[in-house]
């Protein structure tokens, strides 16, 4: 499909400056836009791309100046870069719609499914499941029995959610992503085998949670596995069992929280990170890549770095310490050597 | 369902003190157990639980005494734990029952099923397939041609074993488990590509082993990578081709093992641990989380941590003199000083 | 089936000494191999296997002297190993056999399929999609709008490929891997909530790639994810949105790449290394298991080791300083006291 800059500019309440006729069909960086596509500057110190720009339309900020002539058609809104995520997410929710329960779909005759849903073929959904209105369950999904999604909730194509789990609204889980799947609970035996602890709890997942895909969250032993609130999760990412993640927190792809542990509000988690079990971790604390976290930490907007942890600073200048080792050795032995003179 | 104390009391062979009508519909610890709840205390250490708990019922040690009125129906058993957690298992037993075979699915017409087998929709069993009996293959899984499941089999929804492996009995698969995919091997060509190597092997897992959510275990080569006899694998855990993972040895989630490495039996394997290629492993070997094995371990029973990884108390210690060298390079400078003052 | 020694050097354009009718139906190493199984040797050091091994049929370099009786058959051959490798691909070849379209499958009206396709049942081909000559979809196989595969694809079973990815020829996908869900992309807002930035690029794969299990490769946010040619990714790596990974790089299993990193041509990467966002990495770089890359790499065919990395020997030397870190204490303690008595 194909807009003009005349259409843009009325859908985001703009100025058309150029030709209100000059048509897109594509949104790309500003750096790598062809003929044909929509961009933006939001950042004036790349005022140079404006001048070199291949794209058709450029969104910019009302406040930008131009110093040299423009060969692109500009449209001029409060904020570009505001304007144009609006258009980026305009432009996906056309590409994902998806409407219609396609055959063959398993749904149960006690499964309850909310208005204007998408269940794509061989999804199966099981007895006693709820959904909300506006979800969209992808093909090979499958929600195991008595689970409830809220409204406007989309599991991608292959999502598992055993039994009992809940998903609140909004509620986004990419491909691959297994939701309530048993904790890691064996209690050793004296003969060295292990007898499997029954995980009878659930996960409930609260609002505007985002999974990513082949992530993992285990359901709890009793009790709940709990997502709070606009928790963001990245692909590949392990929660075990009893683990509650705070609202607003980020945890980037790779990274595991292992049983019981209680991850505040507002923390930031870098990629490949670890925790152990049964730790709490304060709100707004921040975690680089890799950090290994084996205690709890109390204070709250701190950042921390290194297996095991380290305030990030400390990390840092340890590390450095590390590769001057070699050197600092050196400098012991001539101190050695001046001593045995000076004895002598 | 509800449950009376009486109910209860005769599935343990225990004694009800108390209401034997008391009825329960859930199992809760007891510091979080509500009216209807079932719960239990084995330590005796946590006996104030006893007088302040909303549990309706709760499962007792014989040998524990009260020393203040509770309000809950208590059963008397030999040992509150054990109990319990038969309990637990009865419940998931029950949760989990499935039966039948629905459609659609696919069974290839030379596949040979057990008896009370269930098989949800979408499972595609393919050619040459046997299966044991009382197994459940639970919807979106796909078992590949020849592959042998002993009885009492679970494959949760969307599990993928590749042509030729074999699971013994009462192995169970969590959902987005690969077994059998291929080993990664690639020979180097001059030109800079790479040529693919056939993975001609299997994988075979033995009896009593659990495999986590999209876990991956890669065929061998040649011959077989295999977990043997009453293994415990986490989520997201790698195992390359040729690996052997030995029997009751339990692998915490996202660790991985790297081609022909051998693990003994009985080991315990912390969360994001890293193992290189063609190691042996001595049974009953202990690693912390994230610590890497780049050479074979050969004392049996020790404890490891750290990448590379060294005994777990010189690691500790390591750390611990990390963060003192900011303060070890100090006390050289000043030594250096007063050298430098005593040749003077 | 059956292979006879004759049959088989007719394939290699091989020599038979020994019994041209020797027939096998397996192959496997030389060391482990029983009667019917085929084996070769291609290091003469291992030459005192020829005498003890129990294979029926051994291939061998036509270099290869013998000291002892053999009781295998010989097929004498330039290059042993090649020709071994080739039989395991012609053996694979037909292990993995598949035509066909089954049903019930999902193929959309408007999507196109090339000849000689494998469609397994519960497979979904969305609208728009085009598939290539000779490709293999296993069932549960996801293949959203507008999707190109080139010719010889083979996506195994559960495999999902998100709407507007391009696939070249040659490229093989193990079950579960995920290409092109959502890039990791978030706008914090003020009052700490985040709100998602819509991913609207793609992915690219291009010929001869080879994709892991579960292995997660993210769209761009916009523009292109990019595994160039020849690439191989091994089980539950992790690619972000908009990075670039070079022409037969090779990355083992667990590894993960944050966002717009671009990665040259063949570099090698072992086994969980995770690199930070937005850095270049230089041709043939090295990169040994758990190595952490916090910053741009420009010398290129360079070996790594360590998080933060350090060239490979300084890290190896790191090590080692750290081990012997209480040895300096010491050294620096008697230094000390020394000079205290000097001092006196």
């Amino acid at each position: 499909m194909q807009f003009t800059a005349k259409d843009i500019a009325l859908l985001l309440k703009g100025t058309v400056e150029g030709d209100p006729l000059a048509a897109v069909n594509q949104l790309a960086k500003i750096e790598e836009a062809g003929n044909g596509s929509l961009s933006f500057l939001a950042n004036p110190k790349y005022e140079q791309y404006l001048y070199t720009t291949n794209a058709s339309i450029v969104i910019i900020n009302n406040s930008q100046e131009l110093t040299s002539p423009v060969k692109c058609t500009l449209i001029r809104v409060e904020n570009a870069y505001s304007a144009f995520t609006l258009l980026l997410e305009k432009y996906n929710t056309f590409k994902l719609h998806k409407e219609g329960i396609e055959q063959p779909s398993f749904i149960h005759q006690t499964a309850a499914v909310g208005t204007d849903a998408y269940i794509g073929a061989f999804a199966y959904i099981s007895q006693g499941v709820t959904i909300g209105n506006n979800c969209k369950i992808y093909p090979n999904c499958y929600i195991a029995d008595n689970v409830k999604l809220g409204d406007n909730v989309t599991l991608f194509a292959g999502v598992t959610v055993y039994f009992d789990c809940v998903l609140g609204n909004n509620v986004v889980v990419h491909s691959g992503a297994v939701i309530g799947s048993d904790g890691f609970g064996f209690a050793p035996n004296a003969d060295g085998t292990y007898t499997k602890i029954a995980q009878i709890g659930n996960v409930i997942i609260e609002d505007d949670v985002e999974i990513g895909s082949n992530a993992t969250i285990d359901r709890a032993t009793m009790g709940s596995t709990v997502i709070r609130k606009g928790a963001k999760i990245d692909n590949l990412v392990q929660v075990a069992h009893n683990v509650e993640v705070g609202s607003n927190t980020v945890i980037a792809a790779q990274s595991g929280v292992s049983g019981s542990t209680k991850i505040g509000a507002r923390v930031v988690i870098g990629g490949q990170v670890g925790f152990a079990g049964h730790l709490n971790i304060a709100d707004g604390s921040q975690f680089g890549a890799q950090t290994g976290i084996n205690s709890s930490v109390k204070e709250a907007g701190k950042q921390w770095g290194g297996s095991p942890y380290l305030p990030y600073k400390d990390y840092l200048r340890a590390h450095v310490n590390i590769r001057r080792l070699p050197d600092l050795e050196k400098r012991v032995r001539e101190l050695e050597d001046i001593i045995k003179d000076i004895k002598k």
